[in-house]
């Protein structure tokens, strides 16, 4: 089945202690779409401007992404400019342009109303909203949101929980919501503001689902060398929802394995700049690396 | 088959954000024993003063832990104090009277010298390196490690890495002792300096194995509360000695599933402060959670 995705669509200027990136394809729903395009077809949501590369198009129709909703208007597309320190965990926003997101309104085009599974990547909380009210029935609704909006936009992001099936955030994020330090009460407390699945990302420690089946420990791949990590949590859901699209079966019986398939998806974002190293991965070697995580949890 | 223990035994004074706890028994061959008396008889080597409170004798009695090795000598038992900062991750060192310890030799009695497993709990390198001195070709050598011997006995340290087949240290320790930030990439220079087996801990993360066949992930068992973490990582690698000392087969063949008890009895360790929560448990209630654990991670 179908994954409607709505978030962010932008260019990345990244900056590691090795190497400086200006101008990549980046943004939420740019990686999550990319990730979930290795297992269903994707309906993509997003505002580019006429500054926008054509060679990144180019790049969303390579992965069979449906672009009928990606809104060029007049203008710079979103640029975003960051900088990660030595040990690649802690990133500085050296800049955030705007640009046509400012404006950005996000109304479906009517073939994707229908979408089964739905991915609110993040972006404002107002906005995932919007789409929320378009689309019809949904099967499964996941969000994903950031520190950014428990700060500015805490009534809208507390008004969306109550209206989907997952919530997708980091473990920081996690103890800012419900101030309180350890995460499994975190998580068990977030359910009472909505969520029936709540996924507490925890990066190289991999993720914890809370579920009506209690949790589940999702590991992370274990990576040596991480080129640059932006978009890998955005790649975790995007990998997550397009797998679990494409299965057959209930939620709770698909979601565990699912995470998985995002966890991997995920470590592949890791491995290059931007979406340079997810776009060159293949099913085949996400499969591979699967199998090779499954052993490495085996007991 | 039995394990031979040895490591500090002392008297630990403990504060946390919500209490205090002064002269518990603690030290690493005090928790790794009690953790590993569940599973399999244990022979303890250690040293404590005249002050040495009966009941702390009693308890390990309780648990049929060999005492024939330990030494008692005039003076103070090896006193520690320590707080812990509100998220219980941090903790810092109020006073260390090392009493009769500065004087510990730790010579084996002759019955305990052929004992198959043998467990160096984090003590001086140097005392870890008599204690292999002393016995006869054993199955199994494991040892602990801490940051304060990186620092003052590294060259001791790197001489019992060449004579152990596996190094338990912390994920800080591992980054210290190889100048590595990634762990996996750091557990492999370990190996080169002697080690078959290196197994990274990483609090409520779990812990990672690195050895011959490849890497393995453990989970930590996901608790809501944490009152005491004293003494975790000590009952994780008791647990895991006991475990391994009563499996049948080989070492490769059993180490994962004696990870997974090991990090299941560290969980019990902090449920309460020093020995007492580890001390109530049972090898029933710990089977029970491995159960559980085993659904937790399972895909």
């Amino acid at each position: 089945m179908s994954v409607l995705i709505v978030g962010s669509t932008a260019l990345d200027s990244i900056k590691t202690p090795r190497a400086e990136n200006p101008r990549l394809l980046g943004g939420s729903a740019s990686h999550a779409a990319v990730a979930a395009s290795f297992f269903s077809p994707v309906n993509l949501v997003g505002i580019v401007g006429s500054d926008f590369p054509k060679k990144y198009v180019q790049l969303y129709r390579r992965h069979g992404i449906d672009l009928a909703g990606l809104q060029v208007a007049e203008g710079a597309t979103f640029h975003w400019a960051g900088e990660y320190e030595v040990n690649m965990n802690n990133r500085r926003t050296l800049k955030t342009e705007l640009g046509v997101f400012e404006t950005f309104k996000p109304d479906l085009p009517p073939a994707y109303r229908k979408t089964p599974y739905v991915l609110l990547a993040n972006i404002a909380p107002a906005l995932q909203l919007h789409v929320l009210d378009q689309v019809v029935k949904p099967k499964f609704v996941i969000a994903d949101t950031m520190d950014l909006w428990l700060n500015i936009a805490l009534e809208d992001l507390l008004r969306l929980l109550r209206r989907i099936d997952a919530l997708v955030l980091n473990d920081s994020e996690a103890r800012q919501l419900t101030l309180e330090d350890n995460v499994i009460t975190a998580a068990r407390k977030i359910h009472r503001l909505g969520p029936k699945y709540v996924i507490v990302k925890k990066g190289e420690h991999g993720s914890i689902l809370s579920g009506p089946h209690g949790l589940f420990l999702c590991p992370a791949y274990p990576l040596e060398k991480v080129v640059d990590p932006t978009g890998a949590g955005d790649s975790f859901v995007g990998g997550l929802i397009g797998h679990l699209a494409a299965a057959r079966g209930s939620i709770d019986a698909n979601l565990r394995q699912a995470m998985l398939y995002g966890s991997v998806t995920a470590s592949f974002c890791c491995a290059g700049f931007g979406l340079s190293a997810t776009t060159k991965t293949t099913r085949a070697k996400i499969e591979q690396r699967v199998a090779a995580l499954r052993k490495i949890v085996a007991v």
